[in-house]
């Protein structure tokens, strides 16, 4: 039997991590230790609040730290324009569970948990890397009991927030380059993938009825600008969670990452080096492809697992 | 019948130039009355006497003007890894016919073209663009008689010479940035068309016997390193004139075009920015896409009408 | 009688922080509650073993965290050519007084001093602002408890690390610009006056014998590369400790200071906008220049009252 | 006898051109070939017909070109508020001089006067440089005719265009990079003499009533902003002349002097690398120093000659 992994999600919900959190807290294998937010697709008190309101909606007891609220260098930049001026729109959430929320910072309490265990720890980003970039600079010791870092972010090619850059690295590009640079074992889930791993009205009908987790996400469905019902909604978030337990699905590459900081219309590139033309060693490991029917019935049956 | 083009071919010989050289010029809807060099594919010394060469081989007079021996404001790049060390190996060609050389820089001379007829005039522009470049800033006059440039270069995602970044805007970013802000009616037939419109060792063996420009052709292609004979060899400059005579092979789309001057990984990026996140007015039409089948049948057509 | 006022000092030392720190630590008005070390003039091992010989020397039991080892986004820079190679050569230190460092990195440590009193704290950043960028990043909240940052860094015109930018600024300036965009209150006692606060041989001869504090400092300034003993030695850290005491040595001016991230000629270089150009809110009171004979007869004061 | 130097002005005037030209035009020692325009102060067209009405003004048939209507790459900036809305109120001229005028663009004119003698020709800069760098470009074999090049522009520290920029090098940062690579004998003029080279009451006074030319003069400073009559107003181009005239009025240093162009803040700075922070080979002699008082004499000397 395949051992329970501990992880720890950081995060920025919004409507596709909603997705991503409720496959993640519900499958056995997955030992959620702490969940910490950051500023991202809205601010870090609403995506926190947001957070807050999944738990209670499941009542789940995972600790939750708050992090950064702003990128290392660049003003934030806001998506509602995608996820709704909550960040997580068109559903009758209960109050916000402020019990599990912790005093210190997401920095402090990623450090804890990576320290607490002989075992090591599993960092998914599933939005900007502010957080974990400060875990690198602040406690470098801490690099040694990382396990994976995998990151749903960064692009093969052409972009979903600029002509040439995905969101989440275009949000925090300096934050993205410690991380890339910083020797951590690292998989990136970009937005090829994540633009394949398309959820169609038919999975749609299948989960309203399916659960109580089923019914609220097909609520949150109707608000998501991530894509359309016709032609598929982008499942970004979720596709890291699936990585992490069928990375079966994905063709895999290794690969020099290098992260554009100095462009003026470039910045958050992330330059996927298949080809060597930079002439780096490979620090990443790029999901390149994912079968999408296989996603699909990888969605139900986590969606089926879900109170 | 279709009204003759006067047009004038900036270029940079080059084995995929040969095939486009030929083409233009053996193709009687095209009148060529220049041909420019410039530094690109290997040294414009050598550029232009592997131009003087091919127009010995048909014996062909269009006059030809030396243009710069360096990008605007960078270094030369070396691509002789690609073309071979004079850029044009292979084939034992005639002396270069040094007759048709005008003693002017190229910029002069396609100034004097632009202006000497009512009829406007159509720049294709198949090397990196100093020239054109430097012509607009010395004669800003002479943009109101270009009737269309067109260009092979940019792309729309993923690169050849960088990670995201196609060779011939690469090699003069800055050259890039003049010629695409400059308000001249501009097509650019990058390199995703350019990737697409591959010759295979069927279309090779067609042409080997075909004249004596087929086999000229056949023997280059042994020494090209624009991809593969197994999996087709890539025709970047060839599509730029297959545009210019039957643009329905293509597919296109007006965009606003940007350049990256300023990145350190990315500079001679192209952001083609079909969703509009610049939210700037579109300056160029861009061949997103090509039949590959309707090329092939182009290539052997205008093999077939040369010599 | 003048307040005691609590004080944090963030440094590298560095030979001429050895100055700043001595008179820091024996000038009764100071209240040093930490201090924290950080990658500079040498590596941040390096850094601290000095300041542990220093605090050995006196005997002095004040905490010690261990900061940054790297900046942000960058390469260590080594400025061993300039301190020697172990940054404080040139004099026989008893043994580092291990006891005093604490086991928290520098950022925690600062945090919890800022926190623990209803007082404000000042910190004096004589080194690269890593600790203190991440410092305001982790807990944006200590941010109010900060009653002054005084740095020792940047320039009003040209540099001392490269053509136009000041060492400390150079070696980490998107630290920097975290800070100088942070709304602190900010004083830049920069290399404009660090120059002009020159030590001259007489005053070495007088500190020679004045005490064990002047003999060291004088075996110091035998291999101190800042300047030379006949033009004059430049004390560019001690200056922000004598700024924190006598301000009236200095004249000051109010500017925005912007710090360039993006050149690649010019990352590090502090634009100190006296004129306006810029047309943004002053964010900085910036020392331009000092009496350096107040300042010699100030240094002279300070070795005086140490051990 | 010192030999009448053959020079090309190329300029943008402006009034403190005009204190410039003046002085050039009547100096013996100078055989002015050709003046150039170039968009700086104000728009070409402007600064065209300013040059023009000042040699209606003297009835002088030097022979004018027209350059660039804009720099390289950017947008064009406008100096009005220095100089007025036409680059040259408060004097009312008679009507422009336009059969001086020649029919080619600056560029090849400059070319011609180059080429037409066995003599070498210096070239006086004191606007952007855009024409300067495209006759580079465009004629490489005419760096050998080019005896000296003497630019009015740089800085070695703060600037007056931007906190670290000089007017005439940001108008143009690219053209200016070109110029400082491209190996002619160079010589900077910068803003830090131009901010010596003070013109007061004393002299003006003086020059009202010496000739129609500083009686001109004497109503243009009237409108001027570049400094004020109490503190004296800067005599930038005229500085260049001066140095052609009477180089030892100046302290000159040997330099490498680069020119930033990536930088958001700091393009167009010139790094004027006295120490050999850059590692690089000599480039330019730099004017570091000029004496206040005799250049004073001069420009009462120079304006003496005049009619």
């Amino acid at each position: 039997m395949k051992k329970t992994r501990r992880i720890i999600i950081d995060t920025d919900p919004g409507i596709d991590d909603a997705v991503a959190i409720a496959a993640a807290l519900f499958d056995e294998r997955l030992n959620i230790k702490l969940f910490t937010t950051v500023s991202g697709n809205v601010s870090v008190d609403k995506v926190t609040k947001n957070l807050l309101k999944l738990l209670a909606f499941w009542n789940k007891d995972v600790p939750v730290a708050i992090g950064s609220d702003r990128p290392l260098l660049r003003e934030a930049i806001n998506a509602s324009d995608i996820h709704g001026s909550t960040g997580m729109d068109g559903y009758d959430f209960p109050e916000a569970k402020y019990d599990v929320l912790t005093k210190n910072h997401a920095v402090i309490e990623m450090y804890k948990v990576l320290m607490e265990s002989k075992e090591k720890t599993t960092i998914v980003g599933i939005g900007p890397l502010t957080n974990i970039a400060l875990l690198l600079r602040v406690y470098p010791e801490a690099v040694e009991k990382i396990e994976e870092l995998v990151i749903m972010g960064g692009s093969l090619g052409r972009g979903n927030y600029g002509v040439l850059s995905e969101f989440n690295i275009a949000a925090d590009p300096e934050a993205a380059k410690i991380v890339f640079e910083s020797h951590i074992p690292l998989t990136m889930v970009g937005m090829d993938v994540g633009e394949k791993a398309l959820i169609s009205t038919k999975e749609q009908k299948q989960i309203q009825k399916m659960n109580k987790t089923g019914n609220m996400i097909d609520h949150l469905f109707r608000n998501y600008r991530g894509g359309s019902l016709e032609t598929g909604l982008k499942m970004y978030d979720g596709c890291a969670i699936s990585y992490l337990l069928e990375p079966e699905m994905f063709e895999l590459k290794e690969a020099y990452v290098a992260i554009e900081t100095q462009g003026t219309l470039t910045a958050g590139a992330t330059l996927v080096d298949l080809e060597g033309y930079l002439g780096k060693e490979t620090n990443c490991r790029v999901c390149v492809t994912i079968n999408t029917q296989e996603f699909r019935r990888w969605f139900l049956e986590a969606i089926g697992k879900c109170d």
